[in-house]
């Protein structure tokens, strides 16, 4: 997509630290990395959402964020690793472009991705799953 | 695994609020939930971590991550939602059985994910790059 800032970095035309590229998927350094290491992994197709990308494309991405986790936990001597990824400006989303961060993670690293969830009453759940389930 | 909490729950033998299964796939509500609509989906088989789950169960997940998460944001009403994953200690895993996090969000839900990186020097990117590429 022309205006798409991923699209861009793919394409060469905004440079980027890139890591790794095969026929499906580009991947570079996040530039406002929240870790050293920061990765941001993205199909080379223009999807906006995570929803709707296809199988195919979404193997090719797991399978790259494999190798490439594995690669930056190695080379950041990380004790562990996030794999985050956000669908709409509600949940963070900045680049209508999927993609996949990788965040290398150590002890006391002072990242906090914990939600202060509280225990839910059972009854509750069972509401809520019933209408996921009516919506599968 | 006997002593795996969610290989527990997949036989039945610790209740869940199951909303999904299939042959390679399990998922059901987080009964710590960081918003309403916070399910988990998990592999059936045993993985500690995310590196060592098999492409064909990875792309499983993938699939019904998709579903489900479709299904989720409809029935919260959400705006978006969030895939999260965490592997080792260090990154906030609990349970030593792989686990993909499905957050629906919404507006001011007060949930906050970002890790206020701050722009990176294009040369040290091109550092730690060059380590991981040395890894991959």
């Amino acid at each position: 997509m022309t205006n798409c800032i991923f699209c861009r970095v793919i394409k060469g035309e905004i440079p980027s630290t890139k890591i790794y590229e095969n026929e499906k998927v580009f991947a570079f350094m996040d530039i406002m990395p929240g870790a050293e290491g920061h990765t941001l992994v993205i199909p080379k197709s223009h999807h906006e959402k995570m929803l709707s990308v296809p199988s195919e494309e979404l193997d090719a991405l797991m399978k790259a964020i494999q190798k490439i986790a594995a690669a930056a936990v190695k080379a950041t001597n990380a004790d562990g690793f996030n794999i985050h990824q956000s669908n709409g400006e509600a949940a963070g989303q900045v680049i209508n472009h999927v993609h996949f961060h990788i965040i290398p993670r150590k002890e006391n690293d002072g990242l906090n991705f914990s939600w202060h969830g509280k225990k839910a009453e059972i009854e509750d759940l069972e509401k809520i799953r019933n209408v996921i389930k009516d919506n599968l």
